[in-house]
Order: structure tokens, then C-alpha cells, then sequence
């Protein structure tokens, strides 16, 4: 395989709610023409949302509300965009979940909750900068 | 927020074996002043792994075993590269979940379990090209 993910599909219990989060947050759906699925661009990867059951059809697995089995990351700039991201989520609709702080491993990091309960760190991380794209490259 | 998503971070029920999957697949481990977690360069992002109940002490919720509420999709170039990327993960240790088949919107997708259960599907989708860096840009 080469080295990549294309799509990170999230379940939702409501297309209407979640689409109208992301769209809150900035991110422009796209490929309207794609029934009953949403996609939005992150960056060179696409965030898609999916309806539980769908989903859990499509890949033969149970399904329902996620679990902290999976987190999802996004890295900021500097402390302010922690603050600024969080902030900006919860009045999008999200769920303050843990407040930002001091982490053990040298940053700053807080979650939110989305619509649909997935867990979503807010982080900076000084060891890990990020280039002008925002592409991340993992120090060796 | 800018749009991108930084990390995808599973969790895992046994470190070594999930880095020796990763690996046998081609990825290589990266930061490894890291204690305790491991990342992989995929892309622009960072593929994390971290055990299972650590990840749910980080993010505050019950975690464990993943559920189809969160799927993470690997689109391939051609359909021969879906069945070769199939083989590759099963004959690295994954679970073949889903054979290969042609689907409903179009394509030809399948899915591998990874070793702690989360569903990956390996896809290769006609209307949405990749570019020869990997990226997908999802058209409008």
C-alpha cells in the first residue's frame, strides 16, 4: 500500500444536524451529487458522514454511538487556536468535553464531542510542527 | 478552524502486534522518543496507535473494542490494486471482513479488519481521482 487514508466516515444519527455542524465550522460539503453521503475536504483526505445504520451495514459491523476506540486529531498552530477551535465547536453545537489543558506529554490539548458524540482533540503540539499547507510530518 | 484532520489515532489491545501489522504493510514507525504511542506518516497525516484503554483515559470516554461507528477508507488506484492491498493486509495479519465486490454507487470495495478490530476499507472509486501525490480531492 502506499502510504495514505482517503476518507474518515463518521456514523451519524442525523445527516441534517451533522452536515449543518461541519458546515458551521467552515468546511464546504462537496460531490453533492452522492446520495445520502457527505463529503467534505480536510486538507488532501475527505471527512465523510454516513448514516449509523448505513454505515454499519456497509462495513458488517454493530454500529451505533461511537466509543473513545478511535480519536480524531486536530493539530493547531499555537495555544490561542486550541482555544479558538474549541470555542468555535461549541458554539457550532458541539459538546465541551475536556477542557483545554496542560497535557503530560509537553502541549495543550482539549476535546469536543461533535454532534454525534466522536471525540475530536484540539491540540497543540510544539514538537510536531506543521507546515504553511497544514500538512503534518511526524518528526523522524 | 483551516481544514485538515492531523491524526487518526486507534486504539489497541497490544502495541507490539499492531506496530508489526503496520509495518509488515509497508508503513514506517516514526517519533520514536514517543513513549507509549507509536505514529506512522500516511500522507500529510499521522496514522497514531495507542492502547486501548489509555486512549479512553485520554478522551474521557469508555472506549474498547471499535464498533462500525468509525471506518477509515483506503482508496486504491485501480481495481487490481483493492485486491492486492486486501492480500497484503491478510497475509500482514489482518482479517479479510468483506471480500472485494463491486458496489452499489459504482466502485469495487472490500474490507480488512486490522488486528484490534477496526474496519478499514480498501476502495477504488472512478469518480474520485486520486492525484499522483495520493491525495483525494474530492470534486465539487
Amino acid at each position: 500500500m502506499e502510504q495514505r487514508i482517503s476518507i474518515v466516515t463518521l456514523g451519524t444519527a442525523d445527516m441534517a444536524r451533522s452536515c449543518a455542524f461541519w458546515e458551521a465550522m467552515g468546511l464546504q460539503r462537496r460531490s453533492r451529487k452522492s446520495p445520502g453521503m457527505a463529503f467534505f475536504q480536510l486538507g488532501g483526505i475527505a471527512l465523510g458522514l454516513y448514516p449509523f445504520d448505513k454505515l454499519a451495514e456497509d462495513c458488517h459491523l454493530p454500529g451505533g454511538p461511537p466509543s473513545g476506540s478511535v480519536t480524531l486529531c486536530y493539530n493547531a498552530r499555537d495555544e490561542a487556536e486550541v482555544d479558538a477551535v474549541l470555542a468555535a465547536a461549541v458554539a457550532a453545537g458541539a459538546t465541551l468535553h475536556v477542557p483545554a489543558h496542560k497535557a503530560f506529554w509537553g502541549g495543550y490539548s482539549g476535546y469536543f464531542l461533535d454532534p454525534d458524540g466522536h471525540p475530536w482533540e484540539i491540540a497543540f503540539n510544539p514538537f510536531f510542527p506543521l507546515a504553511d499547507d497544514g500538512s503534518l510530518q511526524i518528526p523522524a
